[in-house]
């Protein structure tokens, strides 16, 4: 009989009590696909009496997830913890110098700590594993790490966050405005405790920066990523777009250019017909692309018990099944700091602006914008009560700096109210 | 200095050529990733003058693959050959006897002979990995192995062929006949030799029975795929079938039931706005089902140079980090011998039938479906200028059994002409 793989498990939520049930409910085929027992030795959590459907009586418990992640008994550390320090941050640290491998599902440790982790964990001969960190139950950390590792990738894509691709879903097919869907949203109890982490794109962001990583070699750059939320988009905005074929997503978009590798993680417009228009509700989608395999997409849950055990599983087989692959894909040493570029990527622009109901209004709008050498694909007036005058306006492709410019522009103009909402459009 | 790997390539098609290319232009980026050069020495092909965009000069030749599989300097014998026996059967098994790992795009091979082949290679100690075999450059061995390795597999669904999903996306689209669409493909140069490999099923059936011995822990078994190609399929089914929301797709479905494993490869109703439903030309698409991770969808390009190379590449990264996963994802003595069941699971169906135009004829036909206990959901008889009417039918779920027996009382009633046409209408 080969020697067991024994787990010690540091958070015990729902994803903790999720890896708890598979390990036990099937035993037998994770022993036969892995060649090897697993087990559970000891966990570690808040509170030790919380009822959380699965008998805890049969593990060891740590008051302390530093000694579960140091104990002599542990060989794999599953981190379930979350928060990017803490406690989470000194356990895996701990873990790792003790020569044990980790599996972790925490997204903003990895976010800001992934270097220094990574580095950490082959000087020690360890493996740092992060599955369940990036889009739930979908494989796609394995896919752009293993199964892709032929290809030079050109751009990753992903819808990550499900909160809030859930609440734009609610908005488009429940006519909601962004404050009634956000407390639906909130009452399912799918926000995190700080909402700006989800409707922000901070977590989401998180996600992205780790893909970023893996995608072009580079050390994980969570603060470049240009984050922009999604509490700016208003009903009209999803109407407008669906009236032109398009749906508004929070859409983080990678790509090393020439000029530097470009993160960012905003509502954009992508065709109402693509995978990632289609995509409804709370669930996630990554697209990858590559320059020999064209481009891929995966789709499936982004959070839950089921999904996120099953992918913290994933990366324990993998340690079981005697793989040892590098974090981000490479040795830390050889991943680059990629200089970070502002998105300089040309790309139509969707525009909304509200405009002051005076004489040749429009046409100074029309003439900022050709100064700063935006040109113009359509562009709509709406009726209008009040004494500001909705404009919706899709640009020819630009680049956001000439489109900044124009906005610029636009406040001296003296017609229009407000700062104008820009949106980009993604070619998918 | 990490020793290299050393590959032996059999078969220099498109997809042969496409990893000569691979790892002649990006060995700085393949070693860093998995930290082993990896290098060609040798290769085999049928004719050696052949231009293939790619220098040969600087690799070994052999005529005779088995001699390739077997040299002392090959570590890796990459099998691109293709064949179901012949010298592709017997160079792999050379390779796998010598304790060489080996890799390789042949779906027939792994259809005919896999649960042999991965006996063999485990008495060897050898890997014997075949990525590039299903959906071209979709990783989908790798996460249905490896990434979902602790689910239970409820069912897997795949559009695999992607002439036959272009023939059918053609015919929608651009109106076309079956006949047209069939010459347009072949044209194109989409068409297998012998194009019963497409249209048939045949192909789609060898790669479905591949994931079903992955998903399930059973042995391979193709032979015991109901194979329907797409032959029968009219413009009017097509037609049809869009007015009331769904497309028609070539799609293999299996999953394990208490009767048994169900594999049919069959012309399916599924819902137009569903994300196999929405996949056009020639992408191919899989949706795998877990108890735990609920429904993964993976889609990308299912053939061509680049995705089929990188496929390949990917399973050589993975020996060349060390990765030693079994073919199946278990021991080849552990995969059952899975009693093979009849699809038996209640679905609805799609009939289309030629009803004679004499009095009373569409009440014999229903009742006679009546007594066959199909009940039914929708039913249209259409305009007509021949002597036989088209009727439409959607039944309620039914099984397979109860529609077969009201097929074969149909012919019986004397009113209907031909035999009917029967589709499943899956549920993703």
């Amino acid at each position: 009989m080969t020697k067991p793989l024994r787990l010690g498990i540091a958070g015990l939520g729902t994803v903790g009590a999720g890896v708890l049930k598979i390990v036990r409910q099937k035993a037998n085929a994770l022993t036969q696909r892995s060649g090897r027992p697993i087990e559970v030795v000891a966990v570690s959590a808040r509170n030790r009496d919380k009822d959380r459907g699965v008998p805890l009586t049969s593990y060891g418990w740590e008051d302390d997830p530093v000694t579960l992640a140091t104990r002599d008994d542990v060989d794999i550390f599953v981190e379930l913890m979350g928060g990017s320090d803490g406690p989470a941050k000194a356990a895996t640290e701990a873990a790792l110098k003790a020569g044990k491998d980790v599996v972790t599902a925490n997204k903003a440790l990895l976010a800001h700590h992934g270097q220094d982790l990574a580095a950490l964990a082959e000087a020690n001969g360890s493996v740092l594993r992060f599955e369940a960190a990036v889009a739930g139950g979908i494989p796609v950390i394995k896919a752009l790490t293993e199964g892709l590792a032929g290809n030079d990738i050109t751009r990753v894509m992903g819808v990550m966050n499900g909160t809030c691709n859930y609440i734009l879903t609610r908005m488009e097919d429940g006519g909601l405005s962004y404050e009634e869907a956000f407390d639906e949203a909130d009452d399912l109890g799918f926000l995190e405790a700080d909402p700006q982490l989800d409707v922000g794109g901070i977590d989401a962001g998180h996600k992205l920066s780790l893909l970023a990583s893996i995608a072009y070699g580079t050390q994980v750059a969570f603060d470049a990523v240009e984050l922009e939320g999604i509490g700016q988009v208003t009903i009209e905005d999803i109407r407008q777009a669906a009236d032109m074929g398009y749906r508004i997503k929070l859409l983080g978009v990678s790509r090393m250019t020439g000029r530097g590798l470009e993160q960012s993680m905003a509502p954009c417009l992508v065709p109402a017909t693509s995978p990632l228009g289609q995509l409804q509700g709370g669930t996630n989608m990554v697209v990858i692309e590559g320059d020999q395999v064209g481009q891929i997409v995966m789709r499936g849950a982004g959070a839950g018990e089921g999904p996120t055990a099953s992918a913290v599983m994933g990366d324990v087989m993998d340690i079981a099944r005697g793989l040892r692959v590098t974090t981000f894909g490479q040795p830390a040493s050889s991943l680059v700091a990629a200089t970070s570029a502002k998105a300089t990527t040309p790309a139509a622009y969707y525009m909304r602006l509200a405009l002051l109901d005076k004489p040749g209004a429009l046409a100074k709008v029309a003439t900022v914008l050709g100064e700063a050498g935006v040109s113009i694909d359509r562009m709509r007036q709406y009726q209008h009560a009040a004494d500001t005058a909705p404009v919706l306006i899709v640009t020819h492709k630009t680049t956001r700096a000439a489109l900044d410019t124009a906005i610029g522009g636009m406040a001296d103009t003296g017609v229009v109210s407000g700062e104008p909402v820009a949106l980009r459009i993604e070619e998918v």
